[in-house]
């Protein structure tokens, strides 16, 4: 047994244990300085802590640190001489750099929630956080070249160097990854288990490869999941139905932010987007209103039926003449294909025209009808292991088609 | 002339402009968030954002992350492919780590700003923040022999190895920097102005040792130094009397780290030390009152004067009977050398004690009288002029009769 993972899954274990120790500890904290939130999708809106993934943040990258000298300790206390040459300089660059780039995270997300910046300052915030694991890469790696998929190689040749692309995809994973799973968010307990399954997906991935030929690459993997996923589970149990604390955009960002940096350091950016499937249909059904295309509210959460106790369907309402051409096209394709729920002249002189939000939560909303909050989120989170079954099947079975596995 | 230097000098440049201008346009997302604070010291007692030491903070650790491949380039992109071996690992790897431990402090001492922590709470923030470097220098040098003074090699011979006790001391390192700057505090610009100057005199000392044996280390400290001052320079623009903006602990644990950074990765803790002279003696002038031995008021500001608006010094006031013995010999011994003014059989039935409350702030209000906030505040920075002045006689003439210098 590789003696750093045990270590590093003890320090887990014990971090899971600090977590669920200190999150209710800090929640009047949190409240007294005005870190709260109303829980909307209740009968009896009380206020609970609001950004208590800053907590779990905090206690991963005191594990990490515990962790640091551990990979690397045993090319210096070797009384062999000649393993001191050996030392893996570059891999311990790379964890430096991942975990300056997940601290710069966490410390932006933390500064959101606390001034709630408005949207253009937030998608600076990843790019900001991802400068120091691509300056680090640039500085020393540099590899931006990749493998062809086999249909295109008759074209492109076997490889083709990205060069400064390579660093813009980069760069737009870090984006993508934070903002994706902060916006499949508005129901109790859905952040964080999306984001655990993801990391346990990511997880048995990286023991599946273990055997294979880049096992340095998913034991590096694997010394930032395991942590993850210890101190996302002790959230979640303060997170989920009914929520004792709201995670907070610091989780999201942090989250996302860790995924990115093992998918690039580890060279698997491929594979870890198939387990993004739920949040790339999210993002992709998000779009119109997302640019404004349709238009969009504030927020999309479901809206909650006191009457029932459960949750329906929300809608966005605005003047039918307010829409451009582009925005009736896509409501017109919605409304055929019952891709959302479109109802025209509606309210006063039938002027207005309702849509339901365009997020995957009320999509299941659409097709299922009113839900129970946890029922609501147990299907999302279903939705979620499916994706990841679907990850591993094409990247186990399809893969083969258009690499040479 | 040393090109990454340059380089490094021309962000911190465009970085200052920077937060010159971003500053006066994030006050009132701060205000609105909650970040502010009453500047008790005016006569109109105006709130006013605090906490901006933040965007110093982010905006010093984004010219790092840009100027991160800069010192490292020229070994990769060398023609000479026998270069590629010289690639200086351990200096990159400091570097990161160096980077590392000050945005997790920026973090944790916004952290702090925003939950307003408690004492016990606030020790532990700089002890995680200095793990990575603590963990680096373990991970690669653990290099922990020290030089004894020429006075005692007849007892310990010319070195002696600390080991475990030398972690404890770099430990103790930055919760000191970090808490010295935080406490002597409380009128406008003292912070940013003390820092600035600490730093100045860092990067004259750095710049001084340029052409001796340890040029590499001090030009590691010049990439951050220079940086430093200048993200300063900006905030102390609008934190100088009178105050537009407050700093928050988030700068003076910004201010502490980076300092004890560059002083122990750089080797020279000790000459750093001796630029933090009105800081200790802060410090231990404030002992008696910070581990009550004497009662301690949540706040030792001193007192504003509406009729001459001049500041006076600020009282802590109990009664005597609840002093133990220890703290009635401290106020004897007071009273005695003027260390403090110290008043008793004050109040009612003249069961009361009054001390000046024991700060520099105070200590200087004490010797000179009332004094105009502004004035107040350039006498202690002349304080820490001639600290630093003294720092560079002992450093350069006294250090001679220590060590073979």
């Amino acid at each position: 047994m590789h003696y750093p993972l045990v270590i590093n899954t003890c320090l887990s274990a014990l971090g899971m244990l600090v977590t669920l120790k200190v999150i209710p500890q800090f929640g009047e904290v949190f409240m007294k300085a005005g870190f709260k939130g109303k829980d909307l999708n209740k009968a009896v809106q009380k206020e609970i802590p609001e950004s208590a993934g800053m907590i779990s943040g905090a206690m991963f990258l005191i594990i990490m640190f515990l962790f640091i000298p551990f990979p690397f300790l045993e090319y210096w206390v070797s009384v062999k001489p000649q393993a001191h040459h050996e030392f893996p300089h570059a891999d311990f660059v790379e964890f430096l750099g991942a975990l300056l780039s997940i601290s710069c995270m966490i410390f932006l997300g933390f500064v959101d929630d606390a001034l709630s910046l408005k949207w253009r300052h937030k998608l600076w915030l990843p790019t900001i956080a991802s400068l120091p694991l691509l300056m680090v890469y640039f500085t020393t790696f540099d590899l931006t070249t990749i493998i062809v998929p086999k249909p295109f190689r008759p074209f492109l040749g076997l490889s083709i160097d990205l060069s400064l692309l390579y660093y813009v995809y980069m760069g737009m994973l870090a984006v993508f990854c934070t903002n994706a799973i902060n916006i499949l968010a508005g129901i109790n307990g859905v952040e964080t288990g999306q984001s655990l399954i993801i990391g346990l997906s990511i997880t048995l991935f990286n023991l599946l490869e273990l055997s294979g030929d880049f096992s340095e690459d998913h034991i590096f993997s694997l010394y930032f999941m395991i942590p993850f996923c210890a101190v996302s589970f002790a959230l979640l149990y303060y997170n989920w139905y009914p929520s004792q604390v709201f995670v907070g955009d610091t989780f999201c960002y942090f989250a996302g932010m860790t995924f990115a940096v093992v998918g690039i350091l580890s060279h698997f950016s491929k594979t870890m987007l198939l387990f993004f499937i739920p949040q790339i249909l999210n993002f992709l059904y998000s779009c119109p209103q997302l640019f404004r295309l349709v238009p969009c509210p504030r927020h999309r959460l479901p809206r909650f039926d006191a009457k029932t106790g459960k949750l329906g369907m929300s809608y966005s309402r605005f003047k039918t003449s307010e829409l451009n051409s582009i925005g009736a096209l896509i409501l017109k394709v919605c409304s055929i294909f019952h891709i959302a729920d479109v109802r025209s002249g509606v309210g006063e002189d039938k002027q207005y025209t309702e849509c339901s939000n365009l997020t995957l939560i009320n999509f299941v909303l659409y097709v299922l009808g009113p839900t129970h909050e946890r029922t609501l989120t147990i299907y999302l989170l279903t939705i979620q292991v499916l994706g990841s079954m679907a990850a591993f099947f094409i990247r186990y079975q399809l893969a083969k088609i258009f690499y040479d596995v």
